[in-house]
């Protein structure tokens, strides 16, 4: 039987703040990314969101940030490699903690935001991230943008990787994602989302802003459920996959 | 041979501030309790505590406190027992990362400041700690105030304590230290700590401010490195201890 | 023509993280009270709540609080005398550098949530909060619980105060509010909501939850759009205050 | 009779961490850079800066810098100019409101770090800073790099400016500062130093890394109290003004 795994950004909501549908959302995807408490997600927020995988039964992942709340970890920040070491190893750690709390298995790592995009492009970065997973458990599976150094990076260091893709973003010849000051960066069509998604999955191929079909590896897809709209592309992408014959389950991890 | 623990917290530094004299204190104890961003540390302070403390061979705990920096975690923070189970959780999990990354083990814990105190005297706080603790890895070891409500909850919770008690304080008569508003409450005479360690650690008594000898279990002796007395007296207490015949060293943990 | 403020929270979000309906309560009341950055609310909200403030003719009240954003200023932390005085002043100036640079005046202050709270009944809190405004601006009014210590203060400090009352709470014999652990504390009736209103500031009357008749002085009074049903009330008090003849607008300064 | 004014960071302490010698070196000064909370200091130093700067008569400035305690505001944070308008309008104001209490005029801003160096570069956040002080208020001084863009924008605001120089740091042919990265970036020969502020302050001139003259205008000078040599290079720079004969007083403003 063919598998996907879906995966969700969860747990960014902080104290009174809230932000996303965890519940509505989870039911759909076979794996989250829970924010570590640097980008967003507190103490609080990453207990309640280690036991709602428990009771849904999706594998869970680390999803560290740079350490900036106010900006949700989508600025740049200028981090030395050793800063990123440092702060993935942190933040890997504190999520573990609630895993072992609550006898479930910490499943995998993503980095979130600009600490994402520029480890897919910064190859000291991902040397780094990449290191400190690997001196942490060398077992768990690093999640990064398919094609990227991250990807490379985890591979060198002899991490079982997942090449993430993007649903509703389109991509560019070199294989990264198209820039989303570019027009036509967000998919706004549904049937195009999908359409994207079938194509992606079962041949492994992408049709690129500029028209032309490259390869790409896809074993995760990245859905949202911060609103509405999100919310029903997921349920559009995950019943798609089920008609499609796919089983939406978790990468399976090479070792425990 | 005699054994006994003296033990110091370290780490305190933050960023471009630093609080502690590590490297001239650290010769001179068994273990130490290391910051765990909260109260004071960040990630690369920890990094570094915790390679320091491998090439120096002492045992390393964590230091966890309230997450309140501009007051060293020494304000009694309103939490229930709830935030208090998560944020040990929290800490406990991102100090042991950058154990795991250095290939040494996580030894014991300790409460910082005013969450120490707190945890003394109540309950709830003590159990949700304890609870914590044994939660994420039922070997590590549980520092507490020597009679405290601490202690107790970890014996509770079946976790193995130390004792820990402090050489330049005064007790009164319930085995609590002399509240620092009494006159007394502190030992500014180093050869009255030095009596006092001996009366503690040889013949487990303590006098108390009132004059009276209490019983009082000493697995462990809090030292100070913030400052050139702090240190000295560190340094005396260090020696007195050897050439009593102890052999400075840390708790042996039952199971590992 | 008879009078009234309605004043209303604003300004809570933070970075990414939204709470409130500010664009939607606005129109119904006379007076704001802007979040500092403390605990909640940025420099780049603060920006936005003041022009907004502008757009819509509304008065600008300071809201210092306690620095605990993931507790959104709701706990009561041990702060001393001085330190109360400090954090007032420092937010205070800050607000204030917005409406200076968007040429409106700063109106009045509020102390939020907790602040609040412990002002009520602290009288070196309450002092200390006075003298913050009186040092920076003796023309400031200062919003307060009706019939608190923090009035209180804020006359013997010489400033010119306004008591605030509350719509949809209930008071005991002693004026106090109903705490909130109470049967009763909240009235969810919207009719008995409007018939308090109508009780206080027609009659400088309420009737406590004992069912006695007490005096209450009504200056301003809260609302709230955090939700719906908050909008949805707030506008049917507005709605009433008109019917009944009542010019809503905020109190007005005794100096400039 | 000559004058020339002599400017020094102050303030830079936080909670339990201490940076800086204030009181040592505030003697040799006659104006100083409050740090305003958000790279360093907090409201409790504050106030004792703004007392300690009233006590010794010097001119107060306000220091803003990027929201980065962790590096101090020496991380080139990604802000957009309105960002960075909003920050100094924030921490201008929270500072203006503790000399307002102690009846103590606010004289100046110096941004801080990493934003006084893109100030000196980027046009767009020079301009956006000084706009904010134009907007605070115009009549503030804005202490900047000589020769910078900040200069530059300042005087197109119409904001009264004040040239800043270096007296340890060695120049290039552009008139901008050597990178600390070039060999001979620091001046660390006392008599060189000594020199360098003569030629800068006597005759408009300094001779650069390369050996060439360039003119450079010289409103005040940078001392530095962080250690010992530091202090002591400010004492010998204070001295040699003073035996020179030039005054050290800080700039006068054109409008008060």
């Amino acid at each position: 039987m063919k598998t996907i795994d879906l995966n969700c950004d969860l747990g960014e909501s902080f104290g009174p703040y809230k932000i996303g549908n965890d519940e509505k959302i989870i039911p759909y995807v076979s794996s989250i990314n829970i924010a570590c408490g640097f980008h967003a997600g507190d103490p609080a927020v990453m207990e309640r969101t280690v036991r709602l995988a428990k009771e849904n039964g999706v594998s869970i992942g680390a999803h560290p940030g740079f350490q900036d709340l106010s900006h949700f970890g989508r600025r740049n920040l200028p981090v030395t490699s050793k800063e990123a070491y440092q702060l993935v190893l942190y933040q890997l750690g504190a999520l573990h903690a609630f895993c072992r709390a609550y006898d479930v298995p910490l499943h995998h790592v993503k980095p979130h935001g600009a600490l994402y995009n520029v480890a897919a492009e910064n190859k000291k970065i991902a040397g780094a991230i990449a290191d400190a997973i690997k001196h942490f458990d060398d077992s768990l599976i690093l999640y990064g943008l398919s094609g990227s150094l991250l990807i490379q990076a985890g591979k060198e260091a002899g991490l079982q990787t997942a090449s993430e893709v993007f649903a509703d973003r389109t991509y560019v010849a070199s294989g990264a994602l198209s820039p989303r000051s570019l027009d036509g960066a967000v998919i706004h069509d549904s049937e195009k989302v999908l359409s994207q998604v079938r194509q992606m999955i079962s041949h492994g191929k992408v049709t690129t802003l500029e028209g032309k079909e490259i390869s790409i590896k896809a074993d995760t897809i990245c859905l949202h459920g911060d609103n509405k709209d999100a919310l029903l592309l997921g349920k559009q992408i995950y019943s798609m996959l089920k008609e499609e014959g796919f089983s939406v389950q978790s990468v399976a991890r090479w070792k425990q």
